[in-house]
């Protein structure tokens, strides 16, 4: 954005500011549970030091380093990697051990301290001093002293032991730096479950020293190695993560077929899916060497995977094949299994026992929650807000994500306010309460790549985290973004791409170094959110996703302020100041079409944004217009207010597969200004 | 820069674009030795693939891997890992085979042939094959069609045989993977030796199993295991780029005797030195038991580095500890040695003959050049254009480094004009010519850290390169200029982070997201150049190295530009565009103090900013009506330029350790206008 709109979102981020003894005025993500604001601040300098008491855990030490390390990149002081400091200021007290596995459920509770001498944080185990380490960091800001940290006591503990981020690696392959990058995102807003979801239909994606050609013929040469994996789970635990695999059957499995087609229901031959969809292949419910198979299989992963949990996904099968196969038909007959369902369930049932006997609680999706489902089974939930309440009633623990599906491009603030003991969780009883252990942000993988994945996990899973991490009464729209704001600042220092991947993409677009026009288009667009891309361009797996919409933020920060801005003028309780910010934001939008549009026609990828500017110019004339006649309450007539919003009834398509976020505004002023 | 800046830039881009037909018109750099523009050009989309015709060196497969993730970056087109294509389009041809260790000399030429329908590399060894795989990458950019690469015909090898860059690890350590994404840079522009300087007073950088004390004694924890060397070592020979150690000895080896103080003429104890400059502590030629030090010493990283050569330092020693050394002064007049040169010849003489005892070639700075030293030495040029002459024609081999000190923030032109036969060197005789190998830019490290140490070498190394490389007429600085800028947002997307550090660093010294208005005043200024930096302020190791004067590039692009327009507009050959770009930029200058003052003093690291944003929006403001006056036809009086001049003169001196750039061009127009 430009100097004028730098004025604009300062101004913003001023009148956001909390009252000072308001521990919301800290830019903490996910909010403790107990905090009290001291008096005056602790000073970082080159002779800051941690000291800690018991190395018994290697996390500890581990993640003293790296914490030492992330410092650095906050503030640019170099510390010494050798403390000669004979008082460390910092003091970290832990004592218990944990086993090798993280377990669900585990104490991990902090009590942090800081004054102005000395910070102590003690913790009853390796997960709290991981958790206190990170809130210090956040309490971490510039002053005019220099880096420093409030005096402030805080006391925490997580709401839910369940809080999870699920990456897709089926559908786009997500290379090792990736994962862990996104590792140390979840460990910043104290995330606590990677689920990592390892097969899809269009690859799967982790070797198989028993079946290797799941990978020779089901991955296209992406896959992760076992020493990889394990790599990743060392990664993981360091930074107090557990990891759950998940392993969807029997549907989303045409990868599985192209090196085993014995598996499937169909006659073949099958190869790597590269559309996107719910597609017919399903495994053979009907013969005994599917589950041969799988117990081989599943004995293989369950090794590898350490954790208590195994997911096997469950969900969208369409039955197809099982219908039109004959032998399957009467294999349903000869079992009284009277549809699908019941077959399926038949499947569930099978593989779960598997599971089971190599040492595993399963986990699936929504569609494995049957009458006679053991109640050992964890769910899941993402089709509906009732599938929670429904699990945890029939005795299942449950983890809930529905809500919280972060590839479609809702705001943040939608994802935030879903809680998983709101709605129907909220009339359960206190004890299928307890059976809902938390829930799990699910990043899905049709639209992201290596490249731009992070804009689309961060900063928004971070307002997830919180809902999942603090107090359920914790749900301020306007101090969850301000804070949002500050943790994704903080987000770049650990080296996610979320927000420089933005301008890297658009340099690229145009192949100029200083795209500041694209910029400004880029501020006051969107992706279509849901499902609606899809139907909007055709894509695929080859499908090259480096345009426009695969650039922005799933939500523009700068159109999000502009639309309080505006529903502060239209509430006639904006200040002078603030008309002002809009008519300069409005008119940098307008005027930016003629900048634009010489510069467009030379990039395959910036031409079919032309329309698209055209149209964002024209909003924002509009808005200006009628910004203009309601500050000299001058009422628009009827004749232009319709012409008006039929243009804007036009602008509100999307375009270029991007949705301009100014339209709503706009029609806002429109309708006030022509009152 | 904001929008109206943008302007600024992109006309500049446009006005300085070649002629199409001539081959600078390519954003290529280094520039090939013969490049034949063809008709057409060859498009690349998701089927593009890669055929290698002999696999016999294992650099052509790694480095085509690398060129297709490459390609990847620069594109964002999703390339099939495993390619399906029958006829890729792209054949490489190469046979040769190179020996284990790569040497001084190896033929590194190649032939690229790009058509509308395919492309071509041939070359005898993986060397060209390398250099022809950037050559195609530089080539590409995005068009209305697509990415593509113009129809070329491009016959190549380079001028020199030693290009290098010199990392000083020593002063700051620079941890392996800034090592690596510079290495990725060296190989984008096709330098071929990374001289790594690995001790120094402030540290001793590499793991010795004979001598461990080294570093447990001498590196406060920062150093190179020989694990990671060996990480190093093979990532550059991947790369086509030789690696040669430098022990710097007699002196700068304060940090040797922190462990071993046996080997030192003073009577310690020593400890690692933190501040900078030159120091007295130095070796002890008079014992053999430093030269059976130094022998081990020498034998174990001879083994360890496989390079031919071995640097031994020999700069800078300034013979205090020799003078105040009874028994040394003893040796000296026992041996007939008349002074502290003497001692040091003899010194460098015996270390000489341990390192080809060793089987390697010795190379050390001027220093070490005497009357009586071996014709197998090689020369490290630095203290000035004399010393390549003299040392080339006394029979050693060469390698300028005087006038390529990119720790010195110049611009890139200067150091682009030093020709390594230019000068002194010109006067050589073809056969003293031969001598020189080449050059190699130095980037020492008191003023840089892993953070913004990139942007100290980028992109201005670039333009050394290509004088390393290219013809010696190829010398046009526009040319280079609008080159190196393409390079520069190539070398982006391959890892560096020269351009993203500016505004990491602004947004950490603000605490805001979107540093706009400290942005436009980073435009303004440069870091001082050459050692003035030292005068301005003291600093030592423990200096956060986290202010202004770290965030800005060496060279300010816009201020460049800026420059460049006062000088067309002060000569009468600016366009009317061209007037309102100057009053644009220089009415966002001026006006930015009072949008930036306000949040200065919010932050330690901003408040010593206060004083600089005043003047240089002062400046800015005389800068307006200088041209307004010319403009308008209008004489400045003597009495409002004396003024304006005083003025100038006091924003001319550094402030807050960083230099106006504008006040030179201001001064221009202040001089012009008062005609």
């Amino acid at each position: 954005m430009t100097a004028r709109a730098l004025s604009f979102i300062l101004f913003f981020t001023i009148g956001g500011a909390a009252v000072a003894q308001d521990p919301t005025s800290l830019d903490l993500m996910p909010m403790p549970a107990h905090v009290t604001l001291g008096q005056g601040q602790f000073l970082i300098d080159g002779s800051f030091a941690v000291a800690v008491n018991d190395l018994a855990d290697s996390r500890v030490l581990l993640g003293e380093k790296r914490f030492m390390e992330m410092l650095w990149r906050e503030t640019g002081i170099p510390f010494a990697v050798e403390s000669q400091a004979r008082n460390p200021p910092f003091l970290i007290y832990t004592s218990g051990l944990s086993g090798a596995v993280q377990q669900v459920g585990e104490d991990e509770s902090y009590h942090l301290v800081v004054s102005t001498t000395k910070v102590e944080l003690t913790a009853p185990n390796a997960l709290g001093v991981l958790h206190g380490l990170q809130t210090f960091l956040q309490l971490v800001h510039i002053t005019p002293q220099g880096f420093a940290a409030p005096a402030v006591t805080i006391d925490d503990q997580p709401r839910f032991q369940w809080r999870g981020l699920m990456i897709d690696a089926g559908r786009h392959f997500q290379p090792v730096e990736v994962i862990e990058r996104n590792l140390d995102g979840m460990e910043a807003v104290k995330l606590n479950v990677f689920h990592w979801h390892l097969s899809e239909d269009q690859g799967f994606r982790v070797e198989s020293k028993q079946f290797p050609l799941l990978t020779e013929k089901g991955s296209n040469g992406k896959f992760y190695t076992q020493e990889q994996i394990h790599t990743v789970l060392d990664y993981a635990r360091e930074r107090g993560i557990r990891v759950v695999p998940e392993f969807d059957m029997p549907c989303h499995t045409t990868a599985w077929f192209a090196g085993y087609p014995q598996l499937a229901s169909g006659p073949g031959p099958y190869k790597v899916e590269t559309k996107w969809g719910v597609f017919d292949p399903a495994m053979d419910p009907s013969r005994e060497s599917t589950f041969e198979f799988l117990d081989k299989f599943i004995g293989e992963m369950a090794a590898l995977f350490p954790d208590a949990y195994f997911h096997i996904g469950g969900d969208e099968c369409d039955g197809k094949e099982w219908n039109h196969n004959a032998r399957i038909q009467e294999f349903m007959k000869a079992h009284g299994m009277k549809d699908d369902a019941a077959l399926q369930s038949y499947f569930t049932g099978r593989v779960q026992k598997l599971v089971l006997a190599h040492h595993k609680i399963p986990e699936g999706w929504d569609e494995v929650l049957q009458p006679d489902t053991p109640k050992d089974v964890v769910i899941q939930s993402w089709r509906g807000p009732a599938g929670l309440a429904q699990a945890a009633r029939q005795g299942n623990q449950v983890v809930l994500s529905n809500g919280y599906y972060i590839d479609l491009n809702q705001p943040a603030s939608e994802h935030y306010l879903v809680d998983p003991l709101g709605g129907e969780g909220a009339k359960l009883t206190a004890e299928e309460k307890a059976r809902v252990l938390g829930g799990e942000a699910t990043m899905w993988s049709e639209f992201v790549t290596p490249e731009n994945i992070d804009s689309r996990i961060w900063p928004r899973t971070a307002a997830i985290a919180e809902r999942f991490w603090s107090a359920q009464d914790v749900r301020d729209v306007d101090s969850m973004y301000r804070r949002m704001a500050a943790v994704s600042l903080k987000l770049d220092y650990d080296g996610l791409k979320h927000n420089s991947v933005t301008r890297m993409m658009l340099e690229r677009m145009s192949g100029n170094a200083d795209p500041k026009a694209l910029e400004v288009l880029a501020s006051a667009v969107q992706p279509p959110q849901g499902y609606e891309r899809e139907s909007l361009h055709e894509y695929n797996s080859a499908s090259a996703l480096n345009h426009m919409v695969d650039a922005v933020a799933p939500e523009s920060e700068t159109a999000r302020r502009f639309g309080l801005l505006v529903g502060m003028i239209v509430a006639g309780k904006a200040s002078p100041a603030q008309w002002i910010e809009a008519r300069d934001c409005l008119t940098l939008w307008r005027d930016n079409d003629a900048k634009l549009q010489p510069m467009l026609a030379g990039s395959e990828l910036t031409a079919e944004l032309s329309g698209l500017s055209k149209s964002v110019s024209q909003v924002a004339g509009i808005g200006l217009e009628a910004l203009d006649d309601l500050k000299n309450h001058r009422a628009m007539t009827a004749d232009v207010r319709e012409r008006n919003l039929q243009v804007l009834k036009a602008a509100g398509k999307p375009k270029a597969v991007l949705v301009d976020k100014l339209v709503a505004p706009v029609e806002l002023l429109v309708n006030a200004s022509a009152k």
